[in-house]
């Protein structure tokens, strides 16, 4: 590398404008860091005479072909923040292939094509960084790379999408529905236009994979991935939650059971008590838990500009520091084995069951026998007129149990909701 | 270095132990993640025939002076875990002047003589790692020093000593006085038969010191660091602080004010709100503020060694892994410059009062004057009869109040502790 570190910029969204204001507004402090100043030498982007609130830094050439800033000999790091799947992958390849390290920011592509491009950055001997593509500004994949290296991991568990954890605060603090959440959501920039991404779990479910990765050495394959988003969450089994001294959190985990990964994305109930449950607003918060260190817990802005921006910058500087090959997965080897997964239907976790059911005699007897039949053990009860409808015939019969497979969850469901007394397909939520 | 990583080991107690039941048991899973094997090629030990929970790792040598680790030709990495500022010193010079990296988990000796030690190091291109020093297996030097290095930091604030975290958990949670919970403590193993270092804030302020020189390239000398330890914490404090939503911690904080730096370890009461104040037992956390990331807080376990010897780990590998000039303060400079220090008297911050009086008029309008009288602005007061005393004719009077300055705290202090109604020694805590 030059005396100075010249990145190329594909993208100039909000994270490419965070990290641009943090290269100009801190510049003498990232050279008193480094040793040498960051320069953005060439910017890639689709509409040069758009306005932007942060102007393109100083001497930086304007290419529309993000393809340029790969093959440019004056580039040292190609740093890809335009997100998709498209030309970001294309540019990614050809800088790899080009032999520049690459500084991304794009996890739904490295969750969907991770393995080749790993592969190809290992058989180049280059870096492929990205700390910003999980949970933003917090520093989970060095911490799973490096800091927590010499431990096994025995599960990581996160709230992984802030617009998520939101809307599911504002739900719970607020009592709002979903759709009132949302909304507040969208004004306050939380959440786009379509927030199918954010909401459905898959945005979380792309973390996962990388966490999957940086924790086992394992390539999960995205669409075996269970994922459940938060659109079915209501505010009645919030408050239920409550009841029980819970919150209602979409949490991204993954466990080590009997040597094979058991993973997902679903909104989970867990205790008040738990540090995860005090995680509000549109924060990230991720707990590893290692056979040495114990839990660890990391907590911070997970989107935004300027923490992005930050987890960019640290990987920028990071290569420009390592003279060594670069630690792109945590693992030396060139291609990581796939995961030995656990199969969905054997996922073990403690439950939460509502069912909406005619108030009559023998109903609830007949739910209990229905869980006792595939063998799931009933560990509280609550049956009481729900607030919202106090006259109404229907009631809401809500059951926590303990550890119960998915297989016989299953079994139960399908069991119960052919029974004539259920009057709404039943909710389940799973207990962290 | 050698296609093995061979380390030497001077010391062998909790941390020493921990370290080798690591190697041991997950030497496959290290060998995966570096490429190759760690090995304790030598161990320095006082006593070899001692009985140890853990024995002494097969195929190493067993020495009994340390310093001939220093200088052993099949060593790469000295790994010091005796702790103490003598042979440590030596053992540490030594190893840096023969070209040898160090990871030690000795915070003492890198706050008293950091300095100089550093600088030999980078004199000699040479790593020394310490992790392990501040807050066990929290990665919060790799943090500051990596991964928010693009930062500005505005603050960092941390529980930084297990011990006292413990003490102040149990008082608050069971309503036992100071000594109770010490016992408690020292029963349970998270405190030693002298707890000095602990429960006087000097161990939190070796990390503070350390933390300091991360965030913001500067060295701070421990002796000018103001601190008060948790000794003269009272349940009725608690339990007023629990009045205002608030816990007691001990907590060890640094500061840019107007580009100088503020610090100091001492107990402070903060909002039940803040999730520091959710960090109980032997938990630690440390909460960094960044111009660009925003706030991100770390937590888990900082001691035990397991914990500690994890994080010895990943500096042993982080060294091993690295080919470039080792990143040991987190700047390339050789000598870090003083820190221009704001004068503790200069200290701002709100501030709980706990006056006991004589239950007479004028009193607290002669307190609360008091206070008027240096610029001192109150908040919120509280009188009430103490329930432990319901009968006592000296009544606590309790004032929380806006930002003061320390010096018009000191002012108010001694104005007063003369005035003849004051039954005993006011009680002064920060609030966070």
């Amino acid at each position: 590398m030059s005396s100075q570190v010249r990145i190329g910029l594909a993208g100039f969204g909000i994270v490419g404008q965070g990290l641009t204001s943090i290269l100009t507004g801190s510049a003498q402090w990232i050279e008193r860091r480094l040793g040498r100043p960051v320069a953005v030498h060439a910017v890639a982007l689709r509409d040069p005479h758009k306005q932007r609130a942060v102007p393109i830094p100083d001497g930086a050439r304007v290419v529309s072909n993000p393809l340029e800033l790969a093959q440019d000999p004056d580039i040292d790091i190609v740093v890809e923040l335009m997100g998709g799947l498209g030309m970001a992958y294309d540019l990614i390849r050809l800088a790899l292939a080009s032999g520049k390290h690459v500084v991304t920011a794009n996890k739904h592509l490295l969750a969907e094509r991770g393995e080749e491009l790993f592969a190809l950055a290992a058989q180049k001997g280059v870096g492929l960084y990205y700390e910003a593509s999980v949970c933003g500004g917090i520093p989970i994949v060095q911490t799973l790379k490096e800091s927590l290296a010499g431990n096994r991991i025995l599960a990581v568990t996160g709230i992984l999408n802030g617009t998520s954890n939101f809307i599911l605060s504002r739900m719970s603090s607020k009592g709002l529905t979903y759709q009132a959440a949302l909304k507040k959501a969208q004004k306050k920039g939380y959440a786009e236009a379509d927030p199918t991404l954010d909401v459905e779990g898959f945005d979380a479910a792309h973390k996962l994979v990388l966490l999957i990765r940086l924790a086992y050495g394992h390539d999960y394959p995205l669409n075996k991935l269970p994922v459940t988003g938060i659109t079915g969450v209501t505010p009645l089994d919030i408050a239920y939650a409550k009841e029980f001294g819970c919150q209602v959190k979409l949490i991204g985990q993954a466990k080590m059971v009997d040597g094979r990964i058991m993973a997902g994305v679903h909104p989970m109930m867990l205790s008040q008590s738990y540090l995860l449950a005090q995680v509000h607003g549109a924060f990230n918060a991720v707990r590893v838990v290692g056979d040495a260190v114990g839990a660890v817990m990391l907590y911070g802005q997970g989107a935004g500009g300027l923490p992005t921006g930050s987890a960019v910058l640290a990987d920028i500087m990071d290569l420009a520091r390592d003279g060594a090959a670069p630690n792109n997965t945590g693992f030396p080897e060139k291609m990581l084995p796939p995961a030995d997964i656990l199969p969905p239907e054997e996922e073990c976790s403690r439950r939460y069951f509502r069912f909406n059911v005619e108030d009559k005699p023998g109903v609830l007897a007949a739910l209990a026998q229905a869980l006792g039949d595939v063998g799931i053990s009933i560990y509280q009860v609550v049956q009481k007129v729900d607030p919202s409808a106090p006259d109404s015939n229907i009631v809401p019969i809500v059951f926590m149990t303990h550890q119960a497979k998915q297989r016989d969850v299953e079994k139960a469901l399908e069991n119960i909701r052919a029974m004539p007394f259920v009057k709404a397909e039943p909710v389940h939520l799973r207990v962290l």
